[in-house]
């Protein structure tokens, strides 16, 4: 058993066993979850947050491993957070995917993680931005979070990231289907991936139609980037686009504001989650079964059930 | 402007503009919204709840045309709820599937209603089911859930329904990447749709496998059922599978606990979000608004701020 006092110190040491602990600790809301989170924080601000979102089979995770050779170019170091359920940063994908998935696995200056979609204590957006703190605090540069693009948290999740990937790829109804999902609504740079595919020309040219229509967001339109990340094709682009909306969002003060967001969301989930855990307690718990049977037997509605449940806390 | 009794009276006499603008006020989350929901729940119970869930372009929305029909031959009422986002049940997809849509569009025993994924009110699960309840009170006897099988939200809203059947096609992958995304996990049939694809009969082969791995659950055995939605080939299977598992789950009394686990579900769900609605007024939101602005000053980490909130709420 190593005490979290330990823990921490090997962590800002630079130990990996230490961060995966650490991560594992956060993720599983371990009881020493809150105070680990408090004492890293002073030590997080540094990382830049890129979300990269698609639907399935868009080539995400090869995009993304195309995207972490190319920060580590720069030697700047990277963590990798998959909450993608299909990404074979998971462990389970195609053969090909996995080894490549492995090349950067064993680089020093990367660090993998996936998470559970499933069952995460305290809602998933909360806990990958627990995630990312952590990485951000162990001192990478940059940290990539690569979610499904199809789904309210994992939008949400991609949302929290300062600049937002939006891969789809040229198959027909792909960008209406992109835009649909509320992809185009996120998306700060576009990846149309697998680009050797017919038709990618064309979709490209519908999507920066689509964006045209969108008009520009606080001063910046995104832009369409072609890739075929299996080869390596246009991956240094697309980094120079991201990292060209990185410089206009420090310079035009959205980074900032971006931060100041996710800052305000992460002590609103706190507050509620604290709440959540003090109303239901054994009492309202018990109250809450015998007026659930209520409701079954037809002698009540939900909703007047749970203004009993109310009246109870309130007169607590 | 029509007084809410007015418009609960016509619903009540089974006028369709009267159920579609309840609809519309249910997910708006007017004013009205609980009491109205409040005076239907007692007509409620009597709809058995479908929910068809799985990736984008497997053909649910397809599948759910041909379900429709059938139930339609028994002269049943139905419902459709499209949470799906690249569902032409939302109006935007291939001429092909609008025109399928509109054929049941145009029988008055049907009702479909799109439903927005992004920024709806009160949690997106929650209105999904608020407007199944709504279906339910109408007297649809049958109520189809149509989400895309990929975020967490989404599982949980087929997850409510009675039966989920999961719709994945033959390619290749498909059925682990379902596997992982928790599609296995919720499935009490499981369609392999586009079943004329090469290779449908080895992914039947090895879903029933995996299924077998994960052994039954409360005495059922997931069926697996090809379909080739797009001929109707299959639709009858499948829906005497669903009838299969309602008369299982009746007789069992799982469809009782399972009814039950949504009443406790909705009714918690109110509570907090009444809470919710309590707890951010206008003194701790300027409390948090000046809180954020010290922890992005460095002086408070957020689980500072969010103790400093809480005690402010609990020494009111």
């Amino acid at each position: 058993m190593v005490s979290t006092d330990d823990l921490l110190k090997r962590f800002t040491d630079g130990d990996r066993t230490a961060l995966s602990k650490i991560i594992t600790l956060v993720e599983n809301h371990e009881s020493s979850f809150p105070d680990v989170l408090d004492r890293l924080y002073p030590r997080t601000g540094k990382a830049y947050r890129i979300g990269v979102t698609g639907p399935p089979g868009a080539g995400k995770s090869t995009l993304v491993s195309g995207l972490v050779q190319r920060v580590r170019a720069d030697d700047k170091l990277v963590g990798v957070i998959a909450v993608d359920p299909s990404s074979p940063f998971t462990g389970g994908a195609l053969l090909g995917d996995r080894i490549r998935m492995q090349d950067i696995g064993i680089d020093p200056g990367v660090f993998v993680r996936s998470m559970a979609t499933r069952g995460s204590l305290g809602g998933l957006a909360e806990a990958a931005g627990d995630v990312a703190d952590v990485m951000d605090a162990f001192g990478q540069d940059i940290v990539i979070t690569e979610t499904v693009g199809v789904g309210q948290c994992e939008l949400d999740i991609a949302e929290a990231c300062y600049t937002t990937v939006v891969v789809i790829v040229p198959e027909s109804g792909d960008a209406i289907q992109a835009m649909k999902a509320g992809l185009m609504e996120i998306a700060d740079v576009i990846a149309i991936n697998k680009a050797d595919r017919e038709g990618a020309d064309r979709i490209a040219r519908q999507t920066q139609a689509m964006l045209e229509l969108r008009g520009e967001r606080n001063g910046w339109s995104p832009p369409v980037i072609c890739t075929i990340a299996s080869q390596g094709d246009g991956i240094s682009d697309l980094f120079d686009q991201i990292e060209k909306h990185r410089v206009f969002q420090t310079e035009s003060g959205l980074l900032k504001k971006h931060r100041r967001g996710n800052v305000e969301a992460t002590v609103k989930a706190i507050v509620e989650s604290e709440i959540h855990r003090k109303v239901w307690g054994e009492r309202s718990l018990s109250k809450l079964h015998s007026l659930v049977d209520e409701v079954m037997g037809g002698k009540r509605t939900p909703r007047q059930a749970s203004a009993e449940i109310l009246s109870m806390i309130d007169g607590r």
